[in-house]
């Protein structure tokens, strides 16, 4: 049995495990905060650490290299990323950095596409030939595998399905545009949402989750004071899931898809989320689209993305996973 | 050199035409209204008709079957197509009606699936392996064509672009849903928008080309008025401009596409539609997906349907096209 160290670099947190080549075990799972803000040097100089603590749990087994996911967008063929503000990254060299220094062979791709990936490999979108996935954070990314592998169009860009506008003249998004979904969905946006409302008035106990301190709202204490019963906590996941029922409605009728798959913090809110997206999406695709597509919460939480880095690894070095 | 018949069912016109396999002419080219309102039969009965005047002027080439796109939704395995309320088809088995009547296998897919597919083998998107395209008309199709095969998803449902919500408390559209793209781009939601305006009060020479009768305005008289220079009528084609480049760069962005390929009347409006409306995906959608991306007019103007429906036969029973 060979081993492919995944790696998961997040806005929040890098993760990394050695995964089994059948997947069916994954060794030496570490995490760090990225710490973006101490720059990008500081950021590679925590993967090549985490790589390394994650092989020396798994010491004894053949690891045959490392698969990257990344923030984007980045060229899967040359392993360069183009641009990532938020970690700092402007045509930077990440596969061959990385596998230089640990003296492996490497790959690179997009993050949501890794977590997406990882869901059709091991997790919730087991078995399905048309899958779209959604992971929903500090931002909305999405992931797109039609049998079996994934789909990254003419220029490894394809899945920004969090950049799909949903309201013409609504809400600003950071990519420039207006209306995006991930204006409405994303954690950021959730708690912007529940902080505008209590601004404007309405009546809810969620200061007192943050002493008063309305900034520090974020979505988690928004799904947290949702399910103790705070009546506005909930409006604002109903407005959530009306969103993204959507977006995910949009996604239903382009793609016809088995599964979509939700990842990410959202999928905390549970029920109290899923049913009433169910719903919205029922409401606005068509039906057939609708029947024959499971719309459900990932099961790889926090290791998604780590199944899926080694997995592309996989698919791309022996042609199979 | 073998022939393939291709019919194009339309809500207005059936077209048929007899293609040959290498797609270099069709010979028998002709067309007769559709004219749905006069029963589910009647329209079966002008299939067969136009599809033996077809053949009859391809006298003398190997005719190895027929090639039919319909509207849908549809199952392109069995043939049968679901539901069509415009032409009266309930779980109607088009595909075998038509080949048991004319003794020769037949295939069935999506009208809109088809007329992209025409334009991915001899049209606009000729050699490109990610191509979206729309088709816009009575309402708005929309074709998936990647590495040459129609992407159909789950159960032949995917490709409805045109009900793609890009503006959520939006507009009622016919399919229930509201703010979909077809409520707002489609001809007849063109007209409607321009009839609107002027009942408004906005000051505009269309009335004239309908003496007064605002129910006659049409999308084509819109394009008209405003290739003579009326400004609300630019205004019109500047909105639908608008609209379409939203639903445009949510495909930009979620395909990564080379081409996308804009079929149908829409496209009489030329550059004063597509100047703005590539404006609008370039401010929308993400750098790199919009300079990887043709935005471009259909080339098979009438005949995409007919070169497509043939093309899915020929792939379907040839393997290859």
């Amino acid at each position: 049995m060979r081993y492919v160290v995944g790696i998961d670099i997040g806005g929040t947190n890098i993760v990394a495990g050695t995964v089994a080549e059948d997947g069916s075990e994954v060794l030496g799972l570490v995490s760090e905060p990225t710490l973006a803000e101490q720059g990008a040097e500081g950021v590679l100089s925590r993967i090549m650490k985490l790589a390394r603590a994650s092989m020396a749990a798994a010491r004894g087994k053949e690891i045959a290299g490392l698969g990257i996911g990344s923030p984007g967008p980045l060229d899967t063929t040359t392993g360069v990323v183009l641009l990532t503000p938020n970690l700092g990254w402007v045509n930077f060299p990440l596969r061959d950095r990385v596998a230089g220094v640990l003296g492996m062979p490497a790959t690179l791709d997009n993050d949501a596409n890794c977590a997406i990936f990882g869901e059709w490999w091991r997790g919730a979108a087991r078995g399905a030939s048309h899958v779209v996935g959604l992971t929903i954070g500090t931002g909305i990314g999405g992931g797109i595998v039609l049998a079996g592998r994934v789909y990254r169009g003419k220029s490894d860009i394809a899945g920004e399905i969090g950049h799909m506008t949903i309201d013409l003249n609504g809400r600003r998004c950071k990519c420039g545009n207006y209306g995006c979904l991930e204006a409405y969905a994303s954690g950021p946006a959730i708690a912007a949402r529940a902080i505008e409302g209590i601004e404007a008035g309405a009546d809810s106990s969620l200061p007192r989750y943050v002493n008063g301190d309305l900034a520090r709202i974020t979505a988690q204490i928004v799904y947290e004071a949702a399910h103790d019963g705070d009546e506005y906590a909930l409006e604002v996941v109903h407005d959530t899931a009306k969103f993204l029922g959507a977006g995910v409605a949009n996604v239903v009728n382009i793609f016809n898809p088995e599964v979509v798959v939700i990842c990410g913090g959202v999928t905390l809110a549970g029920d109290k989320l899923f049913l009433p997206l169910r719903s919205e999406v029922k409401r606005r695709a068509f039906k057939p689209a609708v029947e024959a597509c499971r719309i459900v919460p990932g099961e790889l939480t926090g290791t998604a993305g780590v199944y899926g880095a080694a997995a592309v690894f996989m698919q791309r070095t022996w042609g199979a996973v």
